[in-house]
């Protein structure tokens, strides 16, 4: 039996425990499985005092993380504190330039900063893991960086949002509008402390970020995304949607395409049968379009104290097992900049609009889009109380700088009464 | 920049050939994914003449495997014969015993011989790896034995074979019979050269039996698996079950359960809507239920060259990277030798059978049901031209022991006029 592997973990939330319970019970399986046990020597949070529902006389307390960071009694610096500035990044990286290895579930430190932190590891030669910080229980990191290592990977999708999720089916269940449901889900704790992170997409965006950068070999780009969150959606377009049979899903999507690297987080269109929209609540999925493995898809929980505190636990057992891998999989130094591109894949889309009861008025609709290459798969007109009817289209796969092109245009046309909705579908 | 890792190939048949082609298109990416380069020593094969579209000239012909597997210029052993006896189990003992890593996609060998392959590992101190054995370019042995390493697994699941999906598949859109499509089938190349392998479930269980281990940590028992195929399944069957709303699907199932652990390969319902009836073709699906990770669901594809190339090359560059992993996750002599029961857990279950055209029959069969307490969720009684009528239930969840029980007793009531065919639901 080797010695212990010591671990100092600072941030003692919902994770922070869930990691503490995991060890905890199962020092056997752990041992087993290592060859050496996990000792956790001290632990840091800004409240001694907080009810945490277990004991945590058995470690020292550390008040400040950076303190914790530095002490010679630990080999590994677990970081769940979150944010990407203050004490969160100053620890990390206290902990790499004291040589010590470390497991953040930080998404938004690494999706601002991995590429730093990554380079600091590599000159301490340290390991810097974070299968927790994407996806909760799904191992999306391990995947790319170890199982799929030589495939070139082309595109990665998903849905890497749990409470918007929940936001839009429980919208698309209950009729209640966008404002009921969010209030609805911070009362049940499902939004982080600063909800704009969930609805807002950029908690998607940090994630896609980081997954971005290990699928493509790419230097991290968080700047480089397009973002959109689905604060704008409402009922009546999720029923359209769900109408002309699809669901509304917030995606992120990254994709080597010819112009170059292409991340966008928005709100899609997939259709009711297909896996992503059967995904209920807090589940993630994430699709990696590989050259050789093929299409891998993995789903899980995407949040919630065990599935995340189990990946970070992976990670520790990896660094127990004597793992060598880099952050990215390689040295950062060996990543490349890729030109951002704004111009996503081709794509069918879903066009919602109110026209005018006006005589031709749809055949200038159609018109326009017509004159930008748009060819229309499906059309569907409502029936009207006012003088406007509901029209919403289905495109047969097409750019978004057409359908951009041809909304811009579509006022001219005298006979659109508001701004179109347009969501790109996903097949 | 480490020596060369060195390696030798035994079988070139389409993965062999997939796993040339992916180290030498991918050189520069291997050196930065692990630090050193891969070099393919020798190889061998049974016919050194035949067209596999490259060269071999690069390489040692090596006319027997175990030689290869002696060769002192070889660090790693990559066995692609195939087999559980013979040259595939004599060409792995040997390089083990001759200390050398072994990498292999022989998912029979394993099943029938993976304990005492894995305890020759670890006494000679080499690694046993075999991402390709199972699924192949599904990652799902290295999320077992890394991912989810500390997570209590109560279950595994899932579609383990495409050509029985794609059979099933086929019969369904077609309603061409079962002897039908399995020509076609075989004429496209895609059943195992004794397809009773594929057909039989036998391929599945192989699968079945190393999941299983690796999940539980239990020891491999082949022996302990209930097998069934789909050899007699009918378009009547597919059609019957499709208009209840449900596909069949050979599905392989490990559980633990009160009574001990209970492995079932055999077809099954599931619901048309659901992700499993969805797989397409060669598409698999495994699902793990893990303790503290949640439901973890992974999908691929399960054969083919690139796919399954891409998993032994995946074991290659763990090697690289100094993996000090363990055949099953840990010591072989740690796994349990658990109870193998014949009791699945309870499950609803399709009952079909033809009822004979007398007063009072429906209630003569629900009331065997009932006295088994089995309790009816869904019944339908087609119109028929003889003088018995086809008659599908779908129970609530029940026991498999009270559905076979019932079963017997119903060629009692003295109006069932064949053999019920009883399928288990997964829902």
């Amino acid at each position: 039996m080797l010695t212990p592997i010591r671990v100092g973990i600072a941030g003692l939330g919902t994770v922070g425990i869930g990691v503490i319970n995991i060890i905890s019970n199962n020092l056997k399986l752990i041992e087993q499985k290592t060859g050496r046990s996990i000792k956790i020597v001290a632990v840091s949070a800004r409240s001694k005092e907080k009810q945490r529902g277990l004991s945590l006389e058995r470690y020292d307390w550390v008040p400040n993380p950076i303190k914790l960071a530095q002490r010679d009694d630990i080999d590994i610096f677990v970081e769940l504190i979150g944010g990407d500035t203050g004490v969160a990044k100053k620890s990390v990286e206290t902990a790499i330039s004291a040589g010590k290895n470390v497991v953040t579930a930080n998404k938004a430190l690494l999706a601002i900063h991995g590429g730093k932190l990554a380079k600091l590891s590599e000159k301490h030669n340290v390991l810097l893991k974070f299968e927790a910080a994407v996806a909760g229980g799904i191992p999306v990191i391990k995947v790319l960086n170890e199982s799929v290592a030589i495939n070139k990977i082309t595109r990665v999708m998903g849905v890497m949002n749990g409470s918007c999720n929940y936001i839009l089916t429980r919208m698309e269940e209950s009729n209640l509008s966008y404002s009921e449901i969010f209030s609805e889900a911070e009362k049940l704790g499902y939004l982080e402390s600063d909800p704009k992170l969930d609805v807002g997409g950029i908690d998607s965006a940090h994630k896609l970020a980081i997954l971005s950068s290990l699928a493509f070999g790419t230097v991290i780009s968080f700047s480089g995304i397009k973002i959109q969150g689905i604060e704008e959606i409402t009922v009546k377009e999720i029923q359209y949607a769900a109408d002309m049979g699809f669901r509304v899903k917030l995606l992120g999507i990254a994709e080597i395409t010819s112009g170059g690297l292409v991340q966008t987080v928005a709100p899609c269109l997939v259709p009711k049968t297909s896996p992503l929209s059967q995904l209920e609540g807090g589940i993630n999925m994430i699709v990696l379009e590989c050259s050789e493995a093929g299409t891998i898809v993995l789903q899980g929980p995407g949040a919630g104290r065990e599935p995340t505190a189990s990946s970070v636990v992976s990670d520790i057992i990896d660094i127990a097992r004597n793992s060598e891998i880099k952050a990215f999989g390689r040295s950062y130094d060996d990543l490349e900049d890729t030109n951002i591109s704004n111009k996503p894949s081709e794509a069918p889309y879903f066009i919602s609009l109110l026209l005018d009861d006006k005589l031709g008025a749809l055949a200038r609709v159609t018109t326009t889009l017509g004159n930008k290459g748009i060819s229309i798969n499906r059309m569907r007109q409502y029936d009207h109380d006012s003088s406007r009817a509901p029209v919403l289209i289905i495109t047969h796969s097409t750019s978004l700088k057409a359908v951009t092109e041809a909304i811009t245009e579509l006022p001219k046309t005298g006979v659109v009464s508001s701004d179109p909705v347009i969501l790109r579908i996903e097949e």
